[in-house]
């Protein structure tokens, strides 16, 4: 992949942990005090070249005003194969079906590496793919949470299963609830899009369908909500009541 | 408080289903089809007086151009009273000390309204507070949940310590797992803001410090996730290991 400017303060400070060698240049705005000053000396350990620059200049280097006034140039991370995913311990893995905004990808991808999850998959098309963006909303996380980017999401679930995993839906008329359920070891969430949820093609490689208990009058969570919560039941119940396949 | 455009799909219909009497006017973008429609068809049951208009008026009144076609004016939901907030069933509420964007807000106040939260607080100095973007943010969660605003957030706990309250603040370096807590019926969870927690002069309130148990290499879950993550625990043990003060 070719190099691309990198933004942001946590998201330089993982760049610069998981991958300085695949760094070229670190762009700080001149004075940097505090985190920024902390890249800048850390930038310097690793052997990265750096530069001073007004930050007007770093707005048209990352073509937005939200870079903390940071940036490092580097490929963005590249993706793993899904044989490499479903081998990875804890074999806590999340499926992303039609999570088109950068945003809600970088969140979701931030929470599910925070919470331990082995790695994250989800299809090319109608998708938001890896982005600066993303990387930043990740909080760095992207540097560290193994992704996946599949042809076919379906196929790649039924690969999953043949390997093992069993495969648990998001799904907010779920029959099974989040508090109940015991997940297996090896085990697949599958999150929708806010809107539209799991679509059904995706939706028939589900094992079992698991809806979070509301209690209010609002319809539902955010997806990167519902996906932590989701995520922080799957690591309390990872004894594995079902056996593997 | 005054009349101002309320604008969303999810904020306008719950406006209409919480507060009809206090909407003066729908204006909805031609065309209306799905939830539009819906809601224009929704405005005429209950009285409301209905217009049509152009987007570019929509973006005009409502100063953004994220109001998905449809707005309504009325005033924003008024705040309640300490004493009203502490007497609510099921005496679950949230205290937010320093989260000053109107985004973040509206995120939280939608995941305590859905995870059944009674009621929240924030201080009238440093924090977001009621607007149409933190309403829109809230998927129209801020017409079901009441919310105190008060002078003195460290006093507030005090006084709710004395209704019976416990405080629980959310911690990284809490000594409490919420995996192993055991929440008290009556109980305050206290989130700080993402960079600095919460304030000295809040956390000496506070009763236990809760962390969420975090796997990966990413520092910290964001704090509406995190917020969910505790009100999700916080509604699990309510039965309530601790006797009521």
């Amino acid at each position: 992949m070719k190099p691309i400017w990198i933004y942001g303060v946590q998201s330089v400070r993982a760049l610069l942990a998981a991958r300085p060698a695949a760094v070229l240049e670190l762009v700080a705005a001149a004075g940097g005090r505090g985190a920024r000053e902390e890249l800048w000396r850390r930038a310097a350990e690793v052997g990265v070249r750096r530069r001073e620059a007004r930050p007007r200049e770093l707005d048209a280097l990352c073509g937005v005003e939200s870079h903390q006034g940071v940036a490092a140039r580097a490929p963005l991370p590249p993706y793993v194969e899904l044989e490499e995913l479903g081998a990875r311990a804890p074999h806590l893995l999340l499926a992303l079906d039609g999570i088109t905004d950068p945003q809600n990808l970088g969140a979701i991808v931030r929470s599910a590496e925070a919470l331990g999850a082995s790695g994250a998959l989800w299809p090319a098309d109608r998708s938001a793919g890896l982005s600066p963006a993303a990387h930043k909303a990740s909080a760095g996380a992207l540097e560290w949470l193994p992704v996946a980017r599949v042809v076919n999401l379906a196929r790649a679930l039924r690969e999953l299963k043949d390997a093992g995993f069993w495969i648990y839906g998001a799904d907010p008329a779920g029959d099974r609830s989040s508090r109940e359920i015991e997940f297996a070891e090896k085990r697949v969430l599958v999150i929708g899009s806010e809107g539209k949820g799991i679509r059904p093609v995706v939706e028939r490689e589900v094992d079992f369908r698991v809806r979070i208990e509301l209690a209010g009058r609002t319809e539902s969570l955010n997806a990167s909500v519902a996906c932590a919560i989701m995520l922080f039941q799957a690591t309390a119940g990872s004894a594995g009541a079902l056996p593997g396949k």
